[in-house]
């Protein structure tokens, strides 16, 4: 196996050959995916980094590698000896990978990068970047990363399969018609679809590509009297064929750089959205009058309706079975010293299995004991399993995708023993703020970044924060991260918050090296009756995850009523709804962990 | 005199005449002021709006004016009988100027514009909306409105005056060497100022051609060895000569088009700020290398030194003591049935003027009784004046320039009487919005934006809301609105807040045809010692605005125990700084006041 630095070494060569001073690898894929297929995980590959975001810059010299501040401490372990360095993305003085470049390349130079791999936006921005010392990208037709990796996995051939209207609420037939009305507003003749979950979406197909995200790899396309789904066909049963039946035409994956090429010749109006589709096929449509906008199915997607609303309550509920049943396991198994991180994680795998429509994790459990839990986005491996002890701070965030939503659940844990003054000093301001964004009530209108302070507030006020955000959008039987709202700091992210979005609601407290704490339930957004009027409707927010939250690390003197209040009413609800659905063991626990305080 | 209507009929006939299917004509001038001088006032003199906001669309058929909720009302009024139609702009449904053009113009026609009212980018997006149907916008160098506007008055001759470096805190020099430097790292040749308090800021000049702001007109061209300034030469007395000195050179002000057409021949990289410079000066400089940014001037001022913050908090005890005095007199006065809001006005205007360093008002006051407190940014008028009486609700909006400092402060009384359990609501809800911002503490690089929800939290709750920022910026003696930082729930508005940025915190309710609450104190950014880390500072707000705040109307059980003792700490303060400065009969009226609840 190559070492990074050797990967590193070749690539230059790769470079030197292709006549670029410098070669961007992104961590996204040809459809702009978070979460990316092992065969285009080329970032992971070339630099060992396996966090989910993270661009990788390799120069002449040098290689940086630009991520965010969930995967700081991941980055630092994973990077060392690697001889790449880390850019804390969004530290004040931290330049941005555009700043970088503008003095990175002299004049005459060249950035490589894949033009798939790139959305116009970002070409765009580094080109703007270069052009300050003279130098430009050159979009380049062969991966350079592909070239190098021998044994890269091929694109998976797993079957689709149909979600039922029952689960999915809304018949193909149905969201075309609406899509295309969005067209018609627009005066939009095309909309290519590029992104998987919304393509997923659109055609109630779910797939199995993508680790963790039930999704197909594919392109689609709609027009006003055609609507096409490009794909490999391996992946098509006789039941999907019959289900999409005449309303999507089926064509090879790779048929859609010529359907493109032929809607560019004419010059039609073609709605893409230059944020998620890339370089390449922007490129493809050159001829075309481009209409560049965030397409309309992200916003109808992420408005769930009536049979998603229900699917996702009644997910939550066996999600909370399954949970409760972990904590009452996890309760009494620690004593014996045989519990793990990765044991533990596994076990809570076994009880979501055993819930009616599960279909597997929505995304890889972080399972963190003691320091293990300041580490955001953490994922115990063989190296870093160490056993949960009876004492001491457990994170564990997992979730898990059933046919009928799909959940993202974390709780922080106090495994034994007593709680230093520190750790329910911050415990505490970490629910505080969880419960304000809980219990706002705010207008139409109001984009999650609005909100995002208020679960922050009680932090600030003793010095602290977290470096992630409040809240990201949740799929129904979809991704776990999905847009286009968001709770979060971010300048320009989020959408305004509508009924029927499913958000996380997430803040978190991290001392690097000591204990990390999140609490984490889903929440939606519903219509306040009583407070809307015939101006404006104002919304609140439904908790749907159900399980209790620990309340042995909470400092009760600190809690203001209304907050008590929440949570002894939010902990009645979890027994009113999950006491009938466990054993008399889980029970009794049940019973104390709801308990009021 | 002309009607509205009469005037939109002759501008029609100049359309026509040159052309044009629609003529804009927008509140601003060619310095993009918010307070116009007289001389500009197109928008006013055509429509009858005297908003300080608000952009007007005359097409051959319609009148459209654009204007922000905080005008709603007052334009009703004002265009009732014009025909000129309302639009309420940021109204879910209301269509943006750029999104009704859309529709408004047919193919080839074209939309007549002054481009030195307009800004390049505003330019911009009226072109984009436009060119949907085949329009275009069309510059015409003539204003149409000054052809019919016979009684135009002249532009303002008055004399302009140095501010002391005592009260100014930095040297020209020294200003202009920082400025320099911003300049230098962006490789810029030459800055282009034209936004006053930007200018009078930068040469420590203070002048009297606007109304409340103490602004001259000019322009300002700063190079690497050269500061220039484009102004009227009558308004140079010899002390200002000698103070610019070497420094500064002096020309007249229409030099600036020459000026600006050599440095763009020349090909000279010259910074100008998109947002404020108008089209008309982005086409003088045809040639140059554009850097389009705003300028660093605009940060700089907004960051007060420990002269100006002396200054200001100096400013605000005086303008407290004038208030106190105000408010015992009004206390006194009302029951007499001979108070009125005019008068109100006028009297409170007075106790200001007999302060040091008093230089007129930094805006006109809103003197609003009962239903005219509800209109946001109301003109009490001869028309419209009414006694005050001694019960109900009285809604009072002012401020002064001193040498030393700009005060701006709002407060709602109780006049006599019983406020009704929907007022005390409603009050107390402003004021705890108020108290969460007053309190807060946050960490660098958060901009107002994600703070201004604290202040609406408890309307929300009872599905209320104001239509305004909470927050704006103000000058040390300059203008009462300034940039770039702001508390407000708008899209993109607001740099992040930085120690030295002095911010308005001024929540309010206003229940249309009944009465108007505002709570308004001036906020200083200053850090927070105790909270602040190596890696991070946090920073606090400081009150500078020294008035105690009506408790009448306060719901006292509604208040938490971190509200309540705020606002006794507050008035502790109030006390301690006011009554050594006010007479016997004002100390007693203060000592009740203030006293805790």
């Amino acid at each position: 196996m190559m070492s990074t630095r050797d990967k590193i070494e070749a690539l230059r060569m790769l470079m030197e050959k292709h006549g670029v001073a410098a070669y961007f690898i992104p961590s996204t894929d040809p459809h702009q995916s978070e979460y990316v297929p092992d065969c285009w995980q080329r970032r992971r590959w070339l630099s060992g980094f396996s966090g989910s975001a993270g661009d990788l810059l390799v120069t002449r010299k040098g290689a940086e590698l630009w991520t965010d501040g969930r995967y700081w401490l991941q980055a630092e372990s994973e990077l060392r000896g690697s001889g790449i360095r880390l850019q804390r993305q969004g530290n004040p003085g931290v330049p941005s990978l555009p700043d970088y470049l503008k003095g990175a390349l002299g004049s005459g130079e060249a950035l490589g990068a894949d033009p798939r791999v790139l959305s116009p936006r970002q070409a765009r921005s580094l080109q703007a970047a270069l052009q300050e010392s003279g130098a430009r990208l050159q979009l380049l037709d062969d991966n350079l990363v592909d070239a190098l990796w021998r044994d890269r996995p091929a694109a998976s051939p797993s079957p689709l399969a149909v979600l039922p209207v029952k689960y999915a609420g809304e018949s193909v037939t149905s969201k075309l018609a609406r899509l295309r009305k969005e067209m018609r507003v627009q005066r939009a003749q095309a909309h290519v679809l590029t992104t998987l979950d919304a393509i997923a979406w659109l055609t109630n197909l779910r797939g199995r590509d993508v680790e963790y995200n039930p999704v197909a790899i594919a392109y689609a396309l709609v027009t006003h009297d055609r609507a096409q789904l490009f794909i490999d066909p391996q992946k098509l049963t006789p039941q999907v064929q019959r289900a999409l039946g005449r309303h999507v035409d089926l064509a090879p994956y790779a048929a859609v750089a010529d359907s493109l090429r032929a809607l560019g010749a004419a010059g039609t109006r073609v709605w893409v959205d230059e944020g998620t589709a890339s370089r390449w096929i922007v490129d493809l449509l050159q001829g075309a009058d481009l209409l560049m906008m965030p397409s309309p199915v992200y916003r109808m997607k992420s408005r769930k309706n009536d049979a998603e609303i229900d699917g996702s309550r009644a997910a939550h509920v066996r999600d909370g079975v399954a949970m409760v049943r972990f904590l009452y396991w996890l309760d009494q198994a620690v004593p014996s010293g045989k519990v793990t991180e990765l044991s533990a994680e596994d076990k809570l795998e076994a009880f979501r299995a055993e819930g009616a429509r599960f279909q597997g994790l929505s995304f890889r459990t972080i399972s963190g004991y003691a320091e293990h839990g300041a580490i955001i986005h953490y994922a115990s491996s063989e190296q870093t399993n160490v056993p949960l002890k009876p004492r001491g701070i457990y994170l564990l965030d997992s979730g898990a995708q059933y046919l009928d939503g799909t959940t993202d659940i974390t709780r922080t844990l106090l495994l034994g023993g007593k709680a230093t003054r520190g750790q329910t000093d911050r415990y505490t301001r970490v629910l505080r703020g969880h419960v304000a964004l809980a219990r706002v009530k705010f207008p139409q209108g109001v984009r999650g970044m609005r909100l995002d302070t208020l679960a922050r507030l009680y932090l600030w006020e003793a010095g602290l924060d977290y470096n992630h955000g409040t809240g990201h959008g949740v799929g129904a039987y979809l991704n776990v991260h999905e847009g286009p709202q968001a709770i979060s700091p971010t300048r320009d992210v989020g959408d305004a918050l509508e009924p029927g979005n499913i958000q996380s609601n997430e803040p978190g407290y991290y001392e690097a090296g000591a204990y990390g704490i999140r609490i984490e339930n889903l929440i939606l957004v519903v219509k306040d009756e009583r407070l809307s009027s015939k101006e404006r409707d104002f919304y609140a927010f439904e908790t749907l995850t159900m399980c209790p939250i620990e309340t042995r690390l909470i400092d009760r003197r600190a809690l203001a009523p209304p907050e008590r209040r929440w949570l002894n009413e939010y902990h009645a609800r979890v027994w009113r709804t999950l006491s009938p659905l466990v054993d008399a063991a889980e029970r009794r626990w049940l019973k104390r962990a709801t308990a009021p305080i």
